[in-house]
């Protein structure tokens, strides 16, 4: 395989990284990949947050991967900083390549530049196999994970 | 009881708000009241970022609760901007009051005025009381939360 790169996403990566984020067992219920009109609103906004950092990993010029890492400051924990990883997606020929373990690294070697003391992430309970994957990489399952939709 | 005042935080509230982190069971083993410094420097950066929003509860003009909201966009979910909660303490002497609901209910409120369609938060495994709480406020237990300290 060519050389990858990983870098800030561009509005014009949005069409990929939406076909990534609804070829997913739980994504293909909830996007809607075919009007990207909110999706390029949400990109404007994240654009403008300093603190957020979409990215995506490029390969032979096919955006095959993408995460969203956000740098959120706090008190607790002595003043820490901490870093959230949401949205990590791979394309489905990508996966098996060892991309996951790149672009997490990458995550966790921004969060380091960033000044965070913490990396965090939630996943679907039924996601068992990133679980894993999660662990092999050195994160520990130590919290549980509640939502509330609005 | 008299009346309960939620508002944001000033620096002059940040000893009452480390006090809090420290006394409990998890923060007392992380936090370093006799030491400002950090704290001081980590009000400053949440502060600067208008997607921050760190509260205190006031009652009898003592700071007797506080939590943390973060607002994050993403792409997810047709461009959902979502809120995260964190850091939530409640004085001693007013647990059991109701309090914690109220907060949450602020930082519920609040997500809906920022535009929010969900609310998330991670609780250590240990905290089963506070699950049971999230639970009554109608969060579900979906997630498992990682994290890997830097």
């Amino acid at each position: 395989m060519n050389d990858l790169e990983i870098r800030h996403a561009a509005l014009s990566d949005v069409p990929a990284i939406v076909a990534m984020l609804a070829d997913d067992p739980l994504g293909a219920r909830r996007e809607s990949p075919d009007d990207l009109t909110p999706y390029h609103a949400a990109f404007r906004r994240l654009a403008d947050d300093q603190n957020q950092h979409l990215v995506v990993a490029v390969r032979d010029d096919q955006v095959v991967g993408t995460l969203q890492l956000t740098v959120v400051p706090g008190l607790s924990r002595r003043g820490s900083t901490r870093s959230i990883i949401e949205a990590v997606r791979i394309h489905a020929g990508e996966r098996g390549s060892g991309l996951g373990t790149q672009l997490i690294q990458w995550a966790v070697d921004e969060s380091r530049r960033q000044g965070c003391q913490l990396v965090q992430l939630t996943s679907d309970a039924t996601r068992t196999d990133a679980h894993r994957f999660y662990e092999r990489l050195g994160f520990t399952a130590s919290h549980v994970g509640f939502k509330l939709t609005l």
